[in-house]
């Protein structure tokens, strides 16, 4: 933990991201919970100003706020605390605050997926940039809001609007880590290239002449029953390992139950 | 809260979405949460695989899935509970199933912003789709995912990805409903046009001719403190109102306390 001085530390492998400010938190599971969602998506920097229960890892609140960040301590352990809102936010260039609700005031409003891609701009320019979040249940002050250069809001149901601070805080993380081409943890693990159409084909005749060998196709239906065959065996787009897989597939079945097997023969040989 | 049929009831607003499907979920309060985030996004059609401590709203569970879903209790008197994954989904036609591991399956991997899109096309068509949420702790079965027609997986830091339930079912959501054309509650109330080139101008003339009474501008630099002036006021980009309100700030300045307010001469005169 470090108080309210420019001496706090950061992991070093953190790049630079939105400052997470957290007005008058009521509860410390929140805090815990807004660090857990920061954590997910690269965010480090939190600031708390005036938190009710106090300081999150001091004390008997330490026990709430970091079990509820279920590993992000090193965000509650950095956090930096506050009296107010403007000493928060006073050596930050840009700031967003947080609104559900519409405060009659002459400022741009947008969401985080409208917000994050110029967001990252700035902080690639060397701007420190904040997001404040509100109180749980009042949100900010319409004078903390008068702090910011615009406002940011959650695109939700109007009919069930109300987001908890950690699933606001969950969002706006969300939206900068996808605007600064965070991926997903992996990707199709398919190595095998698409098949050739000389496999895919090969496999049509191999299934086609056993269909034959057992009698499949009614007399003179065989060309249109063959397409649509090929229609759904085509829509597969199968990969190399896939149409040797099928094609194995087909010749256990055709070749039924081993120990029954005997040489078949064709059709009226 | 119905059974395991076809009756269930939905409230009648509620447009066609995907079916959120929990499978073996550990906790009650869990369940809640997951309520309240399909509200925030107008998702209402839960299914529930063999909860662990039983049926959300029934009995002494009740109060922790239902104190959690915040309001969001028609989704859980809506749901529908099923013995296994299987039976969850026979109804549905197209599957995605979430996780944050490589399965070692080949399947096509989507992120929520590249899966919701075309999933409201499918929707749209008619089809019945549905997203499986496996265990808290340890997900979906191998053989679970085998049933899905694609993996949903969540853009998240590398170090720190783990996503609890609620909140994968929230991006999710959020993604449908960005998806669907969901907007923010609220857009810039500013109704005031742009402010005219003539407004403007006329500001400038009068700050200007009250700046050169006060004495502001040195000997021959008036014309680059002017160039300067007019540069960060047209960087406002004012709406008409507000070049009224900036226009009567500079006047009140000019004519400082109302008390004190004598003719004033310009300089020279």
């Amino acid at each position: 933990m470090t108080g309210s001085g420019t001496d706090r530390t950061r992991p070093p492998t953190t790049a630079p991201a939105p400052v997470i400010i957290l007005v008058e938190p009521q509860m410390a599971e929140n805090i815990g919970m807004c660090a857990r969602a920061m954590a997910n998506f690269g965010l480090s920097e939190m600031r708390l100003v005036a938190p009710r229960d106090g300081w999150p890892t001091g004390g008997g609140l330490k026990k709430g706020a970091t079990s509820a960040a279920s590993g992000a301590t090193h965000i509650l352990e950095n956090a930096r605390l506050f009296p107010d809102t403007a000493s928060a936010i006073a050596d930050l260039n840009h700031v967003l605050a947080t609104t559900a609700r519409e405060r009659g005031q002459m400022k741009r409003v947008v969401t985080p997926a409208e917000a994050m891609p110029p967001l990252t701009e700035r902080v690639d320019a060397g701007e420190r940039v904040g997001i404040l979040f509100g109180r749980e249940r009042i949100g900010l002050t319409n004078e903390e809001i008068s702090f910011a250069d615009a406002i940011l809001t959650f695109p939700v149901n109007p009919a069930f609007a109300s987001l908890n601070l950690a699933q606001a805080v969950l969002l706006a993380g969300y939206e900068w880590f996808k605007a600064t081409g965070g991926e997903p943890p992996f990707r199709e693990s398919n190595t095998s290239p698409p098949a050739t159409r000389g496999t895919i084909l090969s496999m049509f005749d191999y299934v086609e002449g056993e269909l034959d060998i057992c009698g499949f196709f009614p007399p003179g239906k065989k060309p249109v029953m063959t397409a649509n065959l090929r229609d759904i065996l085509h829509r597969l787009s199968l990969t190399e390992q896939e149409a040797r897989t099928l094609r194995g597939v087909f010749k256990s079945l055709a070749e039924g139950p081993r120990r029954l097997r005997t040489p078949k023969q064709p059709d009226g040989a």
